[in-house]
């Protein structure tokens, strides 16, 4: 990884699942990932906690609102407050979609707390052809950033193929973002 | 109701929850509704397909996209194909909003049938300050229209005060909609 | 359906599923059913409190347990003690079973009301050998009665065959459902 | 907890929310459990599988029958075969008990493993008076244990007095259950 950033000059971001693993990936690192399934995982809130990395927290698959920002505070009592917030997706009973995108926790969490809060539309639909539909969505309900998958060549991604758009449909999605942040009065 | 319509000038709509009501109100009404809680009457969509009105066909609270989609058939296998569908919130574990409204269904009722689909944010979240950031959401997304409650007055609104918009609030909001419309590639 | 009873000697139970239908067939049935999907139709559930029939009123795939209740007041309102209310599984996340059978609302409902509620095993799961484990569930739990679906012959049954017993099966199950009951301190 | 076993010769059973805990409880501890939060928290998950700890694995807030099954195989994957899977309810619209307890995931696990699979009536409700129903309705569905929560003064109980029973409705319901377990042919 140490490698990679340093021959590309881009950050890395990686999901750290595992409170005894902080301590070997935290310098190589920009951002750390708290995944949908340990968003509760207690251990691992506390120890990122005493780190000083901005923490990317994702929100669990059942989790309320409420239980998502109790989260965050765990980390934020160890004295690190650069927690970021992502919307990925609720269960449902609905199953067209993998997950239920839910749009309204933007506004609520902007309502709840000072934390910024980003969506992943991939993750959510599981659905390439709803990434963009949903990034426009989420940049109009207000949210602070977008996790979209890029990929030169779906068909043949070691996974979640299905989801990732190709680099000149992410290109033209990002002139329609920019012009819908303008609007909101956002500039991204 | 026809006193009404005449004295104002402005269409119609009401809700009519079975199927003897139909004859008495047909000719009176612009646009019938159907709510959530009879999505799946069978007898009143059947009764509804016999008539010559537009039907607005309100998504149930726990009903797939699939099995709003078969409601709409039984309103058009009798004749009637001016069904308009609406998503107003499904029913989730997530208590902060009164619903969760299901964005993701737009970009999914586009694909698997020809019908247009407006949003009602006002009923799904039950907060007016959810509103705008939702409605913008739902015209980024591609909604083909919305259904907006405003209120001179809501504190002394006799229903839905809370979730009502105050009418220059409402003005403003119109004005970003045609904007983010204009970015999506359609004219409101 | 006058000339099955009288000739099989069985009592008929029949869903109605529209107010103006009430009036045909309300002197020919024994029991009135209202299923899932019309758990709310208000106009129906008013007009069959002006009936002196029983009312087996089948719990909404998505209806809280208050608004059950609630929808039984629509009917007692109207002069109609008679319902009977039947727990028949919720709509949720878990799709290994066709809806998930909510054993706990039998407790709140007796909690929460006077009225008799039965279980429907059969709808619930959609699988015939999940009846028995759940009938006796259901007994154990505190139902005062059970709706089990029986066919001679399940692979050739018109509908509903997968979640059918054989009447062998059924004959069995009866026994150990009555020492449950027993000890439950009930005599079915 | 050394000294508390030696005492009062009761086995220990506690609850291990780290990867990095394990080695230092594992000799003291009897049971070893995998809370709800946890239950796909997969570096603890392998870590309990290179243990000969019997593993007590709480079903998730919204986990799929198949994704817990498969979190137990997890353990087993590293060589530790003893896994007990624990039933505490799922998250559900309905709220009037704190969970909805799934009765219908037992013979489902029954069904699809060989692990032996218990109910935890207590958690799942979260009122003391549904315990007792639910089970009861727990043994007849053919679960192979129970969690019941006692304190000799639920009022003053540190935590969960809600939902505990006094010991002596725990001494009649065991004579209860005993009884539903002869019948459904289990010896408890």
């Amino acid at each position: 990884m140490k490698a990679a950033r340093k021959a590309s000059g881009l950050p890395i971001c990686t999901e750290i699942m595992s409170a005894d693993k902080i301590e070997r990936f935290v310098e190589d690192v920009d951002l750390i990932q708290v995944g949908a399934r340990n968003m509760q995982n207690f251990e691992l809130l506390k120890e990122l906690g005493k780190t000083h990395k901005p923490i990317l927290l994702k929100r669990g698959l059942s989790a309320t609102i409420e239980e998502w920002i109790m989260s965050a505070e765990y980390i934020m009592a160890g004295g690190n407050e650069n927690v970021i917030l992502c919307e990925r997706g609720i269960r449902t009973f609905e199953h067209y979609t993998r997950n239920t995108l839910d749009l309204s926790a933007i506004p609520a969490v902007k309502k709840l707390s000072h934390l910024p809060v980003v969506v992943d539309p991939s993750h959510a639909a599981g659905l390439w052809w709803m990434v963009e539909p949903l990034a426009k969505a989420a940049v109009a309900v207000g949210a602070d950033g977008l996790l979209i998958e890029v990929h030169n060549n779906p068909e043949c991604a070691l996974c979640d193929g299905a989801q990732s758009l190709r680099p000149e449909r992410f290109a033209r999605l990002m002139g329609e973002l920019k012009g819908i942040a303008r609007i909101v009065g956002r500039d991204m």
